[in-house]
């Protein structure tokens, strides 16, 4: 590890111009659930980059055009990742400023896409500008940018197209998209993300509703999927479904240090949400969030919702969940094991419906040279340890990356706690975006010098 | 028993004359729901009654005027029990004619309230009508006739009215609303009602919904729920509430009998609502029907219920139940035992929010006088054998008339299978009033005689 680095460069211009590129691209309404200015968008970053030197091809997407550009020469070669759409804008009304004008208050920058994932793209952008000039006008390492347009729908296009585009794509390390900064001014680097197998169970006992009275002798839908529901995890959240946990890894010694290296217990996240029913807290927190797979209710539905009562008994009903699954749990094999299991349970009329795409959970270790290449250039931009979680709680599209590529993925971003992401008022704080600059500036560097710690 | 009466009574002009009677009922838009034109019906009624040589007296209940109507002299009372207010007609625009006007089309009658309950309001009317005719303008026996505006917002203010009013009320059996002839033109006559107790369980985790990631750390309001229910019953519908079924009294050799000459299993009911899973059939289903105390889950929500997936851990929940219960089971014991139940569960955070008055189990036992009087009525008017449920599977206010008059109550009235009541284009079968007619007659003169059989 080094400490922070007192002949840091001045990069007071690259953020400003980088500043003014975030202010362009939240301007475009690239909102992909909608199919809103995604080409317009395509082009503007693409322009962006072809400034710098980037040689930018655009592949067609399922929703959205697909960029890679690539510029620079050196031993190494880094990949980033990165996208241009957004999510809604909706609710407009609780936005304090308009969502695609880009509002500074109090030391954020408020705007659709101001951290998720527009800031992160201008501020690496920066970063990128900012090597070129401090070397000469030439990039010291090889940079391969692929920037799609489709995250925000579950990014359709991208295991295929990695799989076809490998040659364009193959890297030393790549730099995922997200990541944030903690309240304590501590850089967060997420090592990997746990699959998810989105599927709804439903059950019909009658073409249509009826009158409660017959539920002494017509089943009921909704006790059916309760009792579902209740067999695929125990009270202490662990999931209960036969065979789910055979092929969970077990965590290396580099993860269980990196885990018991975090700081904190959960207690800001209760805090802020008001949460009464803890599952972990202490230890077991992070070790849970990090590396637990889980099954999670996400709702339901069926027969009277409405005030007081309906004495009526369902034709049907539904519940969606989700499983959050880490390595090397397989999405389609768990669909396999839930179908066998609600068979065993005699319950062989639940229905399962798949609701999207799997994704795969992946992950690369804590003592992988790229990781710590990462660490040392967050530490040495934030002037403070970084927190290294082995795996995100959430999900994403990195498995054809870590798996196809065969690449380490990090994700270091200049997320925040009270960021909004996905809500109305998404922010970024100002300085996290200088030191995101900072970040890739040293990222850079150091991979051009051959220097991991 | 005795088989249909040759020398039947023409009661042309008084079918006729009652069918004007519910036409204008029917006009009247008293929907209780809603307040609509409750004052107006009941001095309706009122006129009606009088004209009949009725006294009424009008109390003021919680919604709508309660009519206390008395007629007729003799050693024995009969009471009578209806209601004047209806559901609300929407959606209306389901409807074939308007809902408010009595409309006659393929040998039924349609309209708002036809069959529930103004159809059996003015055709027991236009009985009481022909037996003062026959009588020499008196009637030959006491009738008292309670008639309430409120029935379809659970009769609140019925139970305590029924206490501070028994003296005006007593009598030697009780003419129930409803009632109905099945699809081969035989009478069918219920002896009681289950209880029912209406309940939300709801939970809450945290003060706003999450993101599912945070399923490995924090608690799932919609599985402690499921939990819940997936505890209250088993796969073949028993109820497994602890200490649940201490109070069931078992069916004595009368109501035994009774149901083993009820026709079908039901395949009538799986066939019009194309039921897939039954809980019973064969010689079950009736007893269950009748006989069985259960609980059924009348509905859910609580996170994402829309299209596709959403990876939100929801905030809260709730799920609506209700339980129906049998003689000597109390809804406010039901209530303890699940409370205590669910703690011993360690499901202690599951609230339960009662949604409406509890309503007592009720019902007579198959052997009553009272009862083979309206059998034999019911086979004379109707030449068919009658069939005698025990308990209607439904429920309603019949216990202060059980319990505080100490009153045999049987419930049999003019609905028919198809009738759709409480939905769009309610009907009952023209036939059916008039066979309706001819039974008041046979069970007034009956009682009149002295004659339970």
């Amino acid at each position: 590890m080094t400490s922070p680095d007192p002949t840091r460069p001045n990069l007071a211009a690259h953020i400003e111009r980088g500043l003014r590129d975030l202010r362009d691209l939240v301007a475009l309404q690239s909102v992909s659930a909608q199919g809103r200015h995604l080409p317009e968008t395509a082009a503007f970053v693409t322009r962006l980059l072809e400034a710098e030197g980037f040689t930018v091809r655009a592949y067609p997407g399922e929703v959205a055009p697909v960029l890679v550009a690539e510029a620079g020469e050196g031993p190494r070669t880094l990949l980033i990742y990165n996208h241009y759409d957004v999510q809604p804008e909706d609710p407009v009304a609780l936005w304090e400023s308009p969502p695609f004008e880009l509002t500074e208050r109090d030391g954020r920058l408020y705007g659709r896409g101001a951290s998720d994932d527009k800031g992160e793209l201008a501020s690496r952008l920066a970063a990128v500008r900012a090597v070129r000039e401090r070397n000469g006008g030439r990039l010291p390492l090889r940079v391969r940018w692929l920037i799609e347009g489709e995250e925000e729908v579950g990014s359709p296009s991208l295991e295929r197209f990695v799989a076809e585009h490998a040659e364009e794509l193959r890297a030393d390390g790549c730099w995922w998209e997200f990541g944030s900064i903690d309240p304590g001014g501590r850089p967060v680097l997420f090592l990997g993300l746990k699959g998810v197998m989105c599927v709804e169970l439903r059950c019909r006992v009658a073409a249509s509703d009826l009158h409660s009275s017959l539920g002494a002798v017509i089943d009921n839908p909704l006790y059916r999927l309760a009792r579902a529901v209740a067999s695929l995890r125990d009270d202490g959240g662990r999931v209960t479904l036969p065979g789910f946990h055979d092929d969970v890894r077990e965590p290396s010694e580099a993860d269980r240090t990196a885990i018991a290296r975090i700081p904190g217990d959960g207690q800001a996240v209760r805090d802020t949400y008001g949460v009464t029913r803890p599952l972990a807290t202490g230890p077991a927190y992070h070790k849970r969030l990090n590396l637990a797979p889980v099954v999670n209710v996400n709702g339901w539905g069926g027969g009277y919702g409405g005030e007081g009562s309906k004495t009526v008994l369902p034709a049907h009903g539904f519940v969606k969940l989700d499983f959050r699954l880490v390595q090397e749990q397989d999405p389609a094999r768990v669909l396999g094991l839930l179908r066998a299991h609600l068979d065993a349970q005699g319950l062989e009329d639940v229905e399962i419906v798949e609701l999207e795409a799997h994704q795969q959970p992946a992950r690369v270790d804590a003592a992988h040279p790229f990781v710590r290449a990462c660490v040392a250039a967050a530490w040495e931009a934030h002037g403070a340890e970084p927190v290294v979680q082995p795996s995100s709680g959430g999900s994403g599209p990195m498995h054809p990356f870590r798996e196809v590529l065969g690449v380490a993925c990090v994700a270091a971003g200049i997320g925040n706690v009270g960021g909004r992401v996905h809500a109305p008022n998404e922010n970024i704080v100002r300085e996290h975006f200088e030191k995101g600059v900072a970040f890739g500036v040293a990222l850079l560097e150091r991979l051009a010098r051959g220097s991991s710690s």
